[in-house]
C-alpha cells in the first residue's frame, strides 16, 4: 500500500504562513524571523517560567482533534504560571513533527493556538521546527509576569492553613476511562462532558494571580489529587488530611462514583485536572468564599495542612483510604 | 530476544539526583521542586529568549555521545544567544526519554551539561521530563541578556557592509560526511578534528556581546553559510556577495576541498558551523580586527551587502558559483 499523501509544506513557508501571524503585534517577537526574541518587564515585575513537553500516545491520543492538542500542549503551560500567580504573557514553542501532517492539520493546530491566544492573552514569540521519524511532540516554554517577589510556591504552606482546590475534580481521569471504553453505562451526554475535560484543561488564569497575597502555598492539580497535595506537603515539610466527602465532583463524576464506588480512586490520584490546590490560613476563609463569588468558580475547603508528615484521606465514615498510587509516573 | 535490560530510574529521582544539582545556586529556580522558576533582570537590561530541539537520528546520530548529545542540544541554543549579543543566563530543558535508557546514561548526559554550564555561566532552572515512544527529543529554551535595545538582528544589515565570519567555515559538514563513511582517504587526526566539530559546536558566546555596538547584523551559522546569509539578506532587503576563496577554512577542510574540489559545496551549504556570521560597516574593521586580536579568533571578512537581492558567489577565477541548495530544511 503506497504511503497516505499528504501535501508537504516547506519549514520557511510553515513559519511564515501559520505561526508568524500568532506572533503579530509583539515587537520582540520579530514576526518569528530572527533565531530569538526579547521581552521587557517593569521594573517592579519579576518573570516567571516554565516548561512541558506532550507527547502522542503519552499525553493525548493519535486521533485528537488538532487543535485540541495546540490548546492542551498550551493550556498545561498556563496551568503552570497561573498556579504560580503569575499573568501569561509569552511563549515558546518547538513543534516536532511526524511527516505525515500536511498543511490542513499544520492549520487547524495554528487555529486552535490562535484561538488560546485570544482567550488567555499569551502570545507566540519563538521556538522551532523540526520533522520527527516519531510521535507528535510539542514542547511549549511559558512565560508570565507576577509581583516582584510574589511568585506562589508549593513550599510555602503552613500547619493549620486550609487546603483548597478550583472547580471539580477527577473528571479527567474519568473521561480517559471513558476513552479506553470505560464507563459505558454513563449516558453520552456525561461520557462527552467528562472526555471534554480529559482533551481540555481549563486553565485558572483569573484565579492564580488573584491568590497573591492570599494563599500560602499553590499547585496545579497534574499529576493527581493526592500526589500534588503530596508535592506540597513534602516542599513544606508538613502532613495533610483530607476529607473525601468534601472533594468537588462535576454532576457526571458524582454519577460514576455512585455507580462505580471504585472510581473514587481514579478521581483522587488520576491526574490532568488543571486545577488550583492552594493552602490558605482560616483567616482567609472569608476572602476565598468572596474570590469564587467574583470568579463564578467553585473554590471548595477539602482539609487542612499538619505537622508531620504524609496524607491522610479520611472517608466519610471515618475511616482512612489506602492510596496505592500516588500519580502519574513517566519511568 | 529478551530487550536490553537497564536500571530504571523514577522521574522525581532523576530530578533529584541528576538535574537539580545543576540548578544549585540559583535562587529562582527553587532547586527543580516547583513548576516554575522566576528570573530577575537588571532594570537596564532586557531578556533575549530563543529555543531549540534536537531529535535523535535528525540532529545527532543514535551512537553519539550522551555527554556529547546534552552539551549540543544546549551549545544550539547557547549559539543563537550569543549570535543575539547577550550573556547567556539560564536555560529550561525538556527532556523527551525513550525508555531503554538507564541511570549511567542519565548521568553522563548530565555531566556534558555540568560541564558545559561551567564553561558558559548558563544554569538549568527549569523544564520537564517525560519518557516518549520514539526517539530521544531534547527541547531547550535559554534566556540570555542585553543592554535594552541592543539585541543583535539578521535584519539590520546595510548597503556597504562587510561581511564576516568566525571561526572557520564547512568543518562540521565535512565531518558528517566523515561519520557516514566518505572522505576516508584525509588520515585519521583530520577525520577526528572534522567529526569533532561535526559533534559539538563552540558556541561563540564571548564574541557575540562584544558585537553589541559594532556589528549591524548577526547570525549563527547553522542551515549553511549560504543560507544564513540569505536570511540577512531577505529579512535586511539587500543582496550579498561573497568570494568563495575568502572563506575560512581549517587546515583538514583545506585539505578536503583540495583533494575533493566538490566538497566546496558542502563547505558552503552544509549547516551545524555554529559560528556567527555579521555584518559591520567599512569603518568597522580596524575594530573588528582589535577583537579578532583579543578574543585570539579568526574574524575573517568574506563579502559584502549591496542593494538588491539574491547572493553571489564567486569563484576565485571571478565567475559565479551555481548554489544547488541552499540549506537544510526540515519539510
Amino acid at each position: 500500500m503506497p504511503p497516505k499523501k499528504t501535501r508537504r509544506i516547506g519549514e520557511f513557508e510553515l513559519i511564515a504562513r501559520h505561526l508568524a501571524p500568532l506572533a503579530r503585534d509583539v515587537p520582540g517577537a520579530l514576526g518569528l524571523t530572527d533565531d530569538a526574541a526579547w521581552i521587557d518587564g517593569g521594573p517592579a515585575q519579576q518573570w516567571v517560567v516554565t516548561s512541558d513537553a506532550l507527547v502522542e500516545g503519552v499525553h493525548f491520543l493519535p486521533d485528537d482533534p488538532p487543535g485540541t492538542i495546540a490548546a492542551k500542549s498550551l493550556r498545561v503551560n498556563l496551568s503552570d504560571l497561573a498556579a504560580k500567580g503569575a499573568v501569561p504573557r509569552f511563549y515558546l514553542m518547538d513543534l516536532v513533527l511526524p511527516k505525515d501532517r500536511g498543511e490542513p492539520w499544520i492549520k487547524a493546530f495554528c487555529a486552535g493556538l490562535a484561538a488560546d491566544q485570544a482567550e488567555f492573552g499569551a502570545r507566540l514569540i519563538g521556538g522551532d521546527t523540526t520533522s520527527t521519524p516519531g510521535p507528535l511532540t510539542i514542547a511549549i516554554t511559558a512565560l508570565g509576569q507576577v509581583e516582584s517577589g510574589k511568585m506562589l510556591q508549593r513550599s510555602r504552606a503552613r500547619a493549620g492553613d486550609d487546603v483548597y482546590v478550583s472547580g471539580t475534580i477527577g473528571d479527567a481521569a474519568l473521561g480517559l476511562i471513558v476513552l479506553r471504553g470505560g464507563l459505558n453505562r454513563l449516558g453520552s451526554a456525561n461520557r462527552k462532558e467528562l472526555t471534554r475535560r480529559y482533551r481540555l484543561p481549563e486553565p485558572r488564569t483569573a484565579l492564580g494571580p488573584a491568590l497573591v497575597g492570599l494563599a500560602h502555598a499553590s499547585i496545579d492539580v497534574s499529576d493527581g489529587l493526592v500526589a500534588d497535595l503530596g508535592h506540597v506537603c513534602e516542599t513544606s515539610g508538613l502532613a495533610a488530611a483530607i476529607e473525601e466527602g468534601s472533594v468537588p465532583l462535576s454532576p457526571p463524576a458524582a454519577l460514576a462514583v455512585r455507580e462505580h464506588p471504585a472510581m473514587m480512586s481514579s478521581v483522587l490520584t488520576g491526574g490532568d485536572d488543571y486545577e488550583i490546590l492552594f493552602t490558605a490560613p482560616r483567616s482567609a476563609a472569608k476572602a476565598v468564599a468572596a474570590l469564587a463569588r467574583k470568579l463564578d468558580l467553585p473554590l471548595t475547603r477539602i482539609g487542612e495542612m499538619r505537622e508531620g508528615k504524609g496524607i491522610a484521606v479520611l472517608r466519610p465514615d471515618g475511616s482512612v483510604r489506602e492510596i496505592e498510587r500516588t500519580g502519574w509516573q513517566h519511568f
